[in-house]
């Protein structure tokens, strides 16, 4: 698996320049960027702490569950890496012995408070009652945003091979296909376009298509249906997320009507997306495209950056005011659903260069309904 | 998909018998099994809350984002569903309005401390500050650690096709097999034997087989190679999590001594699982068995409940005292490794009944390590 670094300096500079004395890396997105380690339980076993201490000054130190210490010694570039044995001794402790050893009982100390349990955090509190916590969120944010070149050429593979796994999937679909087999096809093409895992595969069909995130069903796909499907892998830990719309044979004039509103939104969108613009600014392109081809909308973002989590900073929504910067990454989602009876998603990925956006995901025409 | 309810009388019996005047299942465990409703987005989108409102007396309430309400409308056997829009209206500020609505604002209320993070907690605390916040953490875990029917049937069905799944892709490899096309190929059986979603894949080949959880490398396996395999699925948003453990051609005398000893511990373990032994005992009874074939362990459990979590009680680790009872699923795990060189790891699927532990995943013979 090719080797990913984010870029470290930068969250070196944004430590460098807060006011905290460590910052500590916790969740599944912060401690493998951090460490430079995957640490895939961290996703599934929740209590399996990963923190990665970063010091303002002298060495950072990485704690890890034992069962993952001696593959974190191989892969990561953090020298000092503690081991616990999880239901003998809590990370949380480990941490403040940590803390302590760098002199920082009585320090403020940058923590995850939208990641962090309560549990663990009031555990936190009693063993270093003299600290300050204090979301350190922003510092990783910021250093995150703008993604480095191993970033994106993973990012961009990532998101290419999703796109080339639902063209082979959408390519072979026959009436009478059942959904859920298509499904696990749609899965099988992005674990052979080079993901270490599927991380989901909503393919809707027919009525289906009016939900977005449902189980798959046994229902069998009839000419006319709708096949609406949003999905993504990791790759390299990193997400793609890539939605298309098609129907299986002849579209309707409505069907045709709709998805040519939606597309012309998603277009115009897109192209917004130049460095300097504010991702505001993009999200009120989205909304007044909306408005304009007279689709509802209601949700409170048109896309997300993307990266080691699914949705991140800077979000194409109202309230983020982040200029856009050559280096960012995108999923833009452009849909409408009336539930239980029919939707419509087109999802690409754009990054940000300094002549304007890049769309990454451009096997696929989406600029009208593809009939299967 | 087939239709799996949980044993929600425990669940109301729990709350009923409680002190708590109402318990809010949050966590992507606790909100389907009280909902009745999968809610993929709760695993990857950390902010989404979906909190189920379960008060002692009247009716509960399910709040999920927008995106979600209307499946759940379909889907939730719960009448009352408040949508909200994510990045407009926080899910805490809901909950909020509906524990107000019953009646609750001075109520003593049960949550998931070792799931809900500290902002959301903070929010709450600031938005209900006469609400008294505890724990109901035990009344969740004890309704389900004794699984319905219906969920029987899908861990049982999940952990078989598991095990399929792993052999066939153990059946077809041959030397010069990429490790991460093989990581494909198991996926992809996962998929077609019925999952959702492949939850975790983690074959190793060679010396990658002394990791727990490395990421899928591009080593070519070669004869004599360890093949050493950790996965599972989502089958009805039910785990799988089986693992197995073979040698590429030839086996020798030291693999196979490994080999031997390690499943001489595991079927002691197996054999200890008799309705009424303590958890803890079985731990106990493998402790004993690697100090009886010398193989070392210092894990603080030898197998875990399964169901919609990965881990869940009763845990077989010495402070978990709590007596096996029939419809209790187990997986079974025994192991050793020596990071980047060896590593051995058989995991099986157990169901507690009447007459004792019932072994699910005997499709593969592991009394001896199997040469492929």
């Amino acid at each position: 698996m090719a080797r990913v670094e984010g870029n470290l300096d930068a969250l070196r500079r944004e430590i460098e320049n807060s006011d905290f004395d460590a910052v500590v890396a916790m969740s599944p997105e912060n401690a493998p960027y951090a460490s430079g380690v995957l640490l895939w339980t961290q996703r599934s076993i929740r209590d399996r702490l990963a923190l990665v201490v970063m010091p303002k000054k002298g060495s950072p130190t990485l704690i890890v569950a034992t069962q993952e210490e001696g593959y974190c010694r191989e892969k990561s570039w953090i020298e000092d890496i503690r081991g616990y044995v999880q239901g003998y001794k809590s990370p949380i402790d480990v941490l403040a012995e940590v803390l302590e050893e760098k002199g920082l009982t009585a320090g403020r100390i940058g923590y995850e408070p939208t990641y962090l349990s309560v549990d663990y955090y009031e555990q936190l509190v009693a063993a270093l009652p003299e600290a300050k916590f204090e979301s350190s969120e922003a510092q990783f944010a910021s250093a995150r945003m703008v993604k480095s070149e191993s970033e994106i050429e993973v990012l961009k593979r990532a998101a290419i091979a999703t796109e080339r796994a639902l063209m082979e999937t959408y390519s072979a679909i026959k009436p009478g296909d059942v959904e859920s087999e298509l499904v696990a096809r749609l899965g099988s093409e992005i674990l052979r376009g080079g993901a270490e895992l599927p991380a989901f595969l909503y393919l809707t069909t027919g009525p289906n298509s009016g939900h977005a995130h449902p189980d798959p069903t046994d229902y069998r796909i009839r000419p006319g249906d709708l096949v609406k499907t949003d999905c993504g892998g990791y790759f390299s830990g990193y997400y793609s997320d890539v939605a298309r719309t098609a129907v299986l044979g002849k579209a309707t004039e409505e069907q045709k009507s709709i998805y040519r509103r939606i597309s012309q939104v998603h277009q115009a969108t897109i192209k917004s997306m130049t460095p300097g613009t504010l991702a505001s600014e993009v999200f009120e392109v989205a909304v007044e495209g909306y408005k304009e081809v007279e689709i509802s909308f209601s949700l409170s973002f048109a896309g997300h950056g993307v990266g080691y989590a699914i949705h991140e900073t800077p979000m194409l929504a109202g309230d983020d005011h982040t200029p856009l910067e050559p280096g960012m990454f995108f999923s833009v989602e452009t849909r409408v659903r009336w539930p239980g009876k029919a939707g419509y998603h087109i999802e690409d990925a754009v990054l940000i260069t300094k002549s304007g956006p890049e769309l990454v995901t451009k096997f696929m025409d989406t600029s009208h309904l593809m009939e299967l």
